[in-house]
């Protein structure tokens, strides 16, 4: 573990290099793994930023952050290509010079060698090292990461490649701040808690309402909401180093209570649980296994609930019915049913839970009809009207009518959400009888 | 359409408000949009910031910005919560005051009346609008945005709602950025062109070693690559002002034919294109009906596929056969075939191929089978391992075998693009016949 000097800091940022993440579209998991790591370390992410694969903007980007942050952790542009220059920034930026260094050479040459390979010239230079700076190792890849203290920040350069920016925050970053904090007298921060509750089935004026006066006056916690398709995210986060952990702890305690019963009928799972993993966690307790018959949703529920590992003990079969033949070869829905009330209606989609669960010998059934759009909507049956089934066995279906707005993409993610919630608050009812 | 005075900007900053953003984990869509609306003015985004919920950073963030970029575009908080402070730190960052427009206000009165709603005092909070700025109508939702030159730099404040961000730099913002630019008496400035290249089967080193010496010494062309479990994406990008809009076009044109060449094998899409929409589009034309069985990739190819609007007319079914048991009931794969070679074998994915196309009577079955961990694997069969299969009734299956790495997720993705690139390489075989 490397060691640095210096007092203790507070407030971060951080610099994700690269141009194409300048364009974006894509998710960013880098910046909710650093959030939360650091979190813990009692620092606070203040300000991120994205800069291209521009050697002046990076430095710039730096002699920003040094003014506002005292960690600052760089991500990304540490590679073998000519793009790759957050090493000549950062030693730019902090006037240093960059030299071939040891450590960094023989890590780099060790891990090359494992994969069969000997370091080209573009290679070599992924061991060049700002003068003063500490490698950190890379246990996964090839690229060393450094951290150099500079006027009073820290600054931290890693891989931007999620895998191995990780295992270097766990193995290096993490135990260096923490060294910084002690070395430094200060008494520990308190760790940033942050918690975070699922709800689906309310908006977020709804939400907003329901947690009016939530937080007392003046104490330490933030409130947020986040809307999605998959309902409204609420989180609490408590604010740095204002209360003791006991004090922290005790609130936020309270406060997670009463957002639970504030929020009871809609809140399906907290922290990093998704719906998919409650509902399997269900599923395998109460011992039941599970089949699926789909249209709209074309196979997203089945993909969602296989996202969990060890699905196969609770999810038989699904089936993509997406032409009305299909509904009635794989499934049994009787033609004539179709007919008369047309596929996207509260008799077929009792029939489609009732057919995969018969077909398929579970003990529950969920079936999905609807018009996801953008066309096949009329009059009297819009875009985003959808039909949510469920049958198991004793003679008593369910099937819900929802209408649902947005695009083809959210519908089908909105109809999913609601099929698995059907499907959870069923598990629910059953195990409290 | 609002007019404002001054010379032509260069570059552009983005600044995204809300604490919730800095913690990541979600797309960041609105980036992508911006730098494309912003590019075809010529204009490139140099940095993206992102800052919480407190005004001191924010007027922080706009003092940052306006010393380096030249059109600022801040998107969020501007929603009636006490979090949404935006207005002030702009009024605050540019020394104006905040005061009541009466734009604004009609606006916002105007869209809450066709909600059926009248706007209460958290609501009035959002026609404030920072003295000498310009309001833009907001067309979607209810909050106003605006438009505040301030030294250099124009400061245009739009809502985080992607819809509605959209919707106000269509209609307010890119006319406005015109009519800078012409008013400003100088040459338009030369749009920057980004074409991009969707390839798969390559790793990314190898994409990089075909792409070598492809952008001539000084040509005004930047080339990207972006890896991810769908492929990897190649980008070119014009430099901007730094050629005329034929030389450019010219340079592409060339640029964009030598990919094509140097890649052919493994482009699948250009653009906003996608392999659902590639495969989808040949199997419409060629007026075929696709089936597919899934077992390991969980229904994420129906899902795909059913993303695309108008899929019905190519998909009749999928069959999500996870247990051994649904395989042999849902696709009439033998049992004594898969206690033999296993479920994940090129036996078995060829058999379920076979079933799913003859039972759905279609052209063309697709299947999938794979162990996509992190339990399951062997020393023989180790999780990655997938096969791949084609039927298309002509006597001849295709069963290939792949050996992906990765987490459950990423190899149920690799799996899915493997299968649809299948499908599509059989597709284009198909029509050369």
């Amino acid at each position: 573990m490397a060691k640095v000097r210096g007092t203790f800091p507070l407030d971060a940022e951080t610099i994700a290099i690269g141009t194409e993440l300048l364009i974006g579209g894509r998710s960013d998991s880098n910046s909710l793994f650093l959030a939360d790591e650091l979190g813990q370390l009692g620092i606070a992410v203040r300000f991120k930023s994205v800069v291209g694969d521009e050697r002046q903007d990076i430095v710039m980007a730096i002699h920003t952050a040094v003014k506002r942050a005292q960690v600052i952790i760089m991500t990304g542009g540490l590679g073998p290509t000519v793009d790759d220059c957050t090493r000549e920034a950062v030693a730019q930026a902090a006037g240093r010079r960059l030299g071939r260094r040891k450590e960094a050479l023989e890590g780099l040459t060790t891990r090359l060698a494992q994969w069969g390979r000997i370091p080209n010239t573009a290679q070599l230079r992924q061991a060049m090292i700002p003068s003063g700076a500490t490698v950190l190792k890379n246990p996964v890849g090839s690229a060393p990461g450094f951290c150099l203290r500079w006027k009073k920040a820290l600054i931290i350069s890693l891989p931007g490649v999620p895998r191995e920016m990780e295992e270097m925050m766990r193995q290096e970053v993490v135990p260096l701040l923490r060294a910084a904090s002690e070395s430094s007298g200060l008494s520990p921060r308190t760790p940033i808690v942050r918690q975070i509750f699922h709800t689906f089935g309310l908006a977020e004026a709804d939400v907003d309402a329901k947690l009016q006066g939530l937080i007392p006056k003046g104490a330490p916690v933030d409130l947020g909401l986040l809307a999605s398709p998959m309902g409204v995210l609420v989180s609490l986060t408590t604010k740095g180093n204002q209360s003791t952990q006991e004090k922290n702890r005790d609130l936020m305690q309270k406060l997670a209570d009463d957002v639970r019963s504030r929020l009871s009928d809609w809140l399906f799972a907290e922290g990093r649980d998704t719906m998919e993993e409650v509902v399997g966690r269900e599923l395998a307790r109460q011992g039941l296994m599970v089949a699926i018959a789909e249209s709209c949703t074309g196979g997203l529920i089945g993909h969602r609930l296989t996202q969990v590992a060890g699905s196969s003990a609770y999810l038989d079969r699904g089936a993509v019915c997406y032409s009305n033949r299909a509904k009635t070869e794989m499934l049994g829905v009787p033609a004539d049913l179709i007919v008369k009330h047309g596929a996207v209606s509260q008799e077929v989609v009792a029939s489609m839970a009732k057919g995969i669960r018969e077909r398929a010998n579970v003990s529950v059934g969920l079936s999905v009809t609807g018009i996801a759009g953008p066309g096949g909507g009329t009059a009297t049956k819009p875009v985003g009207l959808v039909y949510i089934g469920l049958d198991d066995g004793t003679g008593q279906p369910i099937a819900q009518e929802f209408r649902f707005h947005g695009d083809r993409t959210v519908i089908k993610q909105r109809s999913s959400q609601a099929a698995l919630n059907l499907l959870r608050r069923w598990l629910l009812d059953r195990a409290s009888r």
